[in-house]
C-alpha cells in the first residue's frame, strides 16, 4: 500500500486548495482552462488527436468480466460515420460480483489513500489523456472542440475534485474513537467506542449522450472515496469518452494495488436496453442517473433500496422585465440560446416577457421596448449567429442526435400551425466538417395558453418568448413552470429592487437556482454550473 | 422576533457543550438522569402525576384545524382501563394547509433563532412537563416509571439536542455568500453569488406505540431546525405524550413570533388508519416512520417523491463464543431479555451458541460449559427475575398491546409442538396495578432449521436460542440473519482477540452496530443507544 500512501501526499496542496475554495466559493481550477494554456499544447493536442483516431474501427479492451461479445453504435455528429469502436459486452450478475470482490480492501483503507488514488486519476486524466478525450467528446456529442475540452474536460474534473472535498468532509464528521463513561447505581460504566465507515456497495452511475463526464466524473469520485465500487453505465450512443476514463481509473487502482474491478462499464445497446434491469439488480446500492426526465421518473420511483440520485430536465426560465441595456441583454441570450445548440441542461427554454414591453435604460431616459420589437431583436441577434458558420461552428457545435432533428421539425409545424413561428431551424456548413449534423435554433413566439408546448424540456435549440399580461405574471408564470417542469437554473433581468427581492423568492421556492442582471463574454449558463 | 432572538443566547451554552459532545461521543446530558435527581423531585412527580391524571376522560384541546370529532382509544397497560382522553380529528388536507402557512416566515429567520425556539421547547418539557409526559408514557405503552422517566423522557429530549447540532452542522456547511471572479477573454466577470437554505416542505413523523419519543423528539427537531414544518401521527395506542409535546413545541412557536401550526397533530383510528394516505398527500415532503417492519417497507417503497427515513424491526443479535465469567454474562443477558418486556427495538432476540458449548475462564483454568448448561443457567436467571414481581415490575414493566399477548401465546404453541420451550410466559402480578397487563419472557431452544420462526422480529419478550455447528457457524447465521432481518444491534462474547476482530467485521458488513463483552449494571442495549 506503499504507492497508494505517497499518493495523498503528491496532491495534499491541491486537495487543501480545493477544500478551501468549497468553504469560499470562489473561482479556482487546479487546470489550464483553455487549450492554448495547456502546457505544450500543439503536441498534446496532435497526440490526443492521434489516441482518439487510434480507437477507431478498434476494439477497446477492457479486461472486466466480459460476455465476449463486442458492441458498439457511435456515430459522429460531425461526419455523420459511425466510429466502429466496440466494447465488452458484460453479464451483468458477473460485473456486480467482480464489482464487490474488491470492496473489502478498498474501504478498509483511511479515507486519505482512496483520495490520494482518485486525486491521481484526475491528475493522469489531464496529463495524460485530456485531448484523446476532448476528440472522443466532440465525436459522440457533437460539442465543440472547446466545450469539450472545457466542460467536459477540466471543469469536468474540477467537479470530481469538487465532490471528493464533500465526500472527505462527510467522513471526516464521523468520530472515530470515543470513550463513553456514565455511573450506573455505585458503579461506572466504561465503553470504548469505535466508529467505522461502512461502504454501500456497487454503485452504479449513468452518464448521459450529451455531457457525459460532467456529471460522471464527480458520481463516480464520490462513490468510490466513500468506499464503494461504480459500475459506469454510459449511454450507446457516447461510450468512448467513458471507456477513456474508466481505463484511468482501474489503471491507478491497479498500480496502488487495489482491485481495477472497483470501476468496469456496463454497456448496453438502444435495441436492449439495460437500464431497469441494472437498476434492479439486487446488488445496486447507489444511482446516479443523468438523462432524461422520463426514464429519470422511473428511476426515481423504482431505485428503492438503492440510493438515488438524478439530475434529468431543465425547463429553465428567463425573465426580462426590465434592464439598463437591451443589447447586452439580448447578445448575451442569443449567445446563450445558441451555445451547443441549447443541449445542455442549463440552457435556457422559456424566455417570459410582459405583454406590454421591457422598460430599458435609467432614470428619466428610460422608454418602454415594445414586446414585438424584443422579440424580433432576440430573432435577428440569433439568426446573425447562424449566418456565420465559423462563429455557428464556435457557438452551436453539432447535433448529438438525428432525434433532436426530428424534434425540431415536428416543432416547426407547430410553430406554423400556429402561426408562432419567430425563427425556423436551419443546418448551416460547418466549416471544417461539411457532413456535420447542424441546426441553429428554433424560437417560437407563445402564451401562457400554449403552455403544454413549453412546461416541459423540449429538448435541443428550441426556445419559447412567451408573452404575459404583465412583470407579476411573468415571475408568477415563470417560477410555476420551474417548479412543475423541473429548472435547473433561470435567468432574470430587472432595474426594480422590489422586482429582484421578489424574485429572489419565488426562484428559491421553485427550486431553481437564479442568475439576476447577467451580461458579457461569459455564456449565462456557466453561472449555474 | 426579539424574543426568538434572545433564546439561542439563553442556551448557547448548553448548544455549544452539546456539539462538543457530539465531536468526543462522550456522555453528557444536561438533565437529571434518574427522577430521584430532579430538582423538587417530590413536588414535581405529583404535580406531574395530577396533570396527567387531568387528561384522563378529557378532550386535550389543539387548537389546529380540526374536523370537529373528537376520538381517543388509548388504554392504560397498567389498568386495563381506557384513558378517555379525546383529540380532535383533523382534516389532512386542512392540516397540511395550515402547516405550510408559518414555512416562509419559519425558513427566513436564521438557524440560531430556530435553534433557540427549539431549545426553548427541550427546556420547557423537562422543565414544566417531564412527569406529566412520563406518566402520559406509562400509561399508554407500559413503560416502567424510571424507564418512561429517562429512556421517553431526558434521554429522548438529548436525542433530540443531538440531532440540532447535527442540523445546524448541516446549515452551517452552506457558504452563505461568495464572491466569484473569472476572466473570459480580456474581460472579467465577477459574480456575487447568495446561497440560500430552502426548506422540503411539511413533513410527517410517525411516532409508535411503545416507544414514541424517542424518535420523534430527534425527527421533529430536526426537521423543524432546517425550516420545515412537523404534522405528527402518533400511533392510536399512544397519543397522549406526543399530544403534550405538542403543546409545547405550539407554545413556544406562538410565544417567540411564529405560526403555531409549524407543529399539528394528525391523529387517527385503529379501523381507519390514515397513515397510507398521509404519505401519499402531494404535500408531504419528508417522512420520518418508526413503527412496523411490515408498514415500514410500505413506506420505504411508496414514499417517493417524499424524502423518507426509517426505523422498523430489530431483529437483534447476541453471539456466545467464549467468556471470562458466564455468571455475569448470563446476568446481563437475563436483564436485557426482560427489560421492558423485550419491547425495545435495541432488545435481543437471537441467541447464538456453539452446539460444543462456551469456553469460560482464562488460560488454564478454562473449561467448557456444554450447550444445554448455558441455556439452563440462561433461562433460570430469567426465571428468576419473573418470580420477584417487585423486580420483574421495575425491569419488565407491562405489555404495551394486547396482540403482543397473542403472539407470545401462539408462539408458546408452536415451542411446544417442536419441543422448543424452555421458558413459558406467564403473567406475574404487579405490585401496585394488579390490572397490569404483564407477561414474563418466552424463551425457545432451536436450531438453524428453525429459521423461519427468528428471522424475522417477534415483538416482544421472545428469544431464540440457536445451536449453530461451532463458533464460526454462530457468526455466520448470526450476521446473515442481521442482514436480512435488520438488526439494530448486536452482542458478541468472547476472550478470542481473533474471533473478535472477525466479529467486528463481519456485523459492521451485516449494518449492525456491536457492543463486545459488555457485562455489569447497564442493560446492555443501552450501548446501542
Amino acid at each position: 500500500m506503499n504507492v497508494a500512501a505517497s499518493l495523498f501526499d503528491r496532491h495534499r496542496e491541491r486537495f487543501e486548495k480545493a477544500r478551501e475554495t468549497c468553504r469560499t466559493r470562489a473561482s479556482w481550477s487546479p487546470f489550464a482552462e483553455q487549450p492554448s494554456l495547456y502546457a505544450g499544447h500543439a503536441n498534446a493536442r496532435a497526440a490526443g488527436e492521434k489516441a482518439f483516431t487510434a480507437h477507431l474501427g478498434q476494439r477497446f479492451e477492457i479486461d472486466q468480466p466480459s460476455a465476449h461479445a463486442w458492441v458498439g453504435e457511435e456515430v459522429s455528429p460531425y461526419t455523420q460515420e459511425p466510429l466502429k469502436a466496440l466494447y465488452p459486452l458484460a453479464d451483468l450478475d458477473a460485473l456486480f460480483t467482480a464489482a464487490s470482490v474488491g470492496i473489502p480492501a478498498w474501504s478498509a483503507v483511511s479515507p486519505e489513500i482512496r483520495a490520494g488514488v482518485l486525486l491521481e486519476v484526475v491528475e493522469r486524466i489531464y496529463r495524460e489523456r485530456l485531448f484523446e478525450l476532448t476528440y472522443a467528446v466532440m465525436h459522440t456529442t457533437g460539442q465543440s472542440f472547446n466545450m469539450a475540452y472545457a466542460g467536459s474536460g477540466v471543469n469536468a474534473l474540477d467537479r470530481g475534485i469538487e465532490a471528493l472535498v464533500y465526500a472527505m468532509a462527510a467522513m471526516d464528521a464521523v468520530t472515530r474513537d470515543a470513550r463513553w463513561e456514565r455511573s450506573f447505581g455505585s458503579a461506572t460504566i466504561a465503553l470504548d467506542k469505535h466508529y467505522r465507515l461502512i461502504p454501500r456497495g456497487v454503485a452504479v452511475c449513468f452518464a448521459c449522450a450529451s455531457f457525459p463526464t460532467w456529471n460522471a466524473f464527480p458520481s463516480m469520485i464520490a462513490s468510490l472515496a466513500t468506499g464503494n465500487a461504480v459500475i459506469v453505465k454510459p449511454h450507446p450512443a457516447t461510450v468512448l469518452p467513458m471507456a477513456i476514463s474508466i481505463e484511468v481509473f482501474r489503471g491507478v487502482l491497479r498500480e496502488s494495488g487495489f482491485d481495477p474491478n472497483l470501476v468496469t462499464m456496463a454497456i448496453d445497446t438502444t435495441v436492449d436496453p439495460m437500464g431497469q434491469r441494472i437498476i434492479k439488480h439486487p446488488s445496486c446500492a447507489i444511482v446516479d442517473f443523468t438523462g432524461s426526465a422520463r426514464f429519470g421518473q422511473w428511476v426515481e420511483k423504482n431505485a428503492h433500496p438503492a440510493l438515488c440520485f438524478t439530475e434529468t430536465s431543465g425547463c429553465n426560465a428567463v425573465v426580462i422585465e426590465s434592464c439598463v441595456d437591451l443589447d447586452a441583454v439580448i447578445r448575451s441570450l442569443a449567445t446563450t440560446l445558441s451555445l451547443f445548440s441549447g443541449q445542455m441542461c442549463t440552457s435556457p427554454q422559456n424566455i417570459y416577457v410582459p405583454a406590454a414591453g421591457v422598460r430599458v435604460g435609467s432614470g428619466d431616459s428610460a422608454s418602454v421596448v415594445p414586446f414585438d420589437e424584443v422579440v424580433s431583436r432576440l430573432a435577428k441577434a440569433v439568426e446573425a449567429l447562424g449566418n456565420d458558420p465559423k462563429k455557428a461552428s464556435m457557438i452551436m457545435a453539432a447535433i448529438q442526435s438525428p432525434s433532436t432533428l426530428d424534434l425540431l421539425n415536428s416543432m416547426k409545424e407547430t410553430a406554423e400551425e400556429l402561426g408562432a413561428l419567430v425563427l425556423a431551424p436551419h443546418a448551416y456548413a460547418h466549416p471544417e466538417f461539411p457532413q456535420a449534423r447542424t441546426s441553429t435554433p428554433l424560437m417560437m413566439n407563445v402564451s401562457p395558453s400554449d403552455r403544454a408546448l413549453y412546461s416541459s424540456e423540449q429538448f435541443g435549440p428550441i426556445s419559447f418568448v412567451i408573452k404575459t399580461t404583465d412583470a407579476n405574471d411573468a415571475l408568477l408564470q415563470a417560477t410555476s413552470d420551474v417548479h412543475e417542469g423541473g429548472g435547473l437554473t433561470a435567468f432574470l433581468y430587472s432595474t426594480d429592487p422590489a422586482y429582484v427581492d421578489k424574485a429572489e423568492d419565488a426562484f428559491a421556492r421553485a427550486g431553481s437556482q437564479l442568475t439576476i442582471n447577467l451580461t458579457g463574454p461569459m455564456p449565462l449558463n456557466f453561472a449555474a454550473a
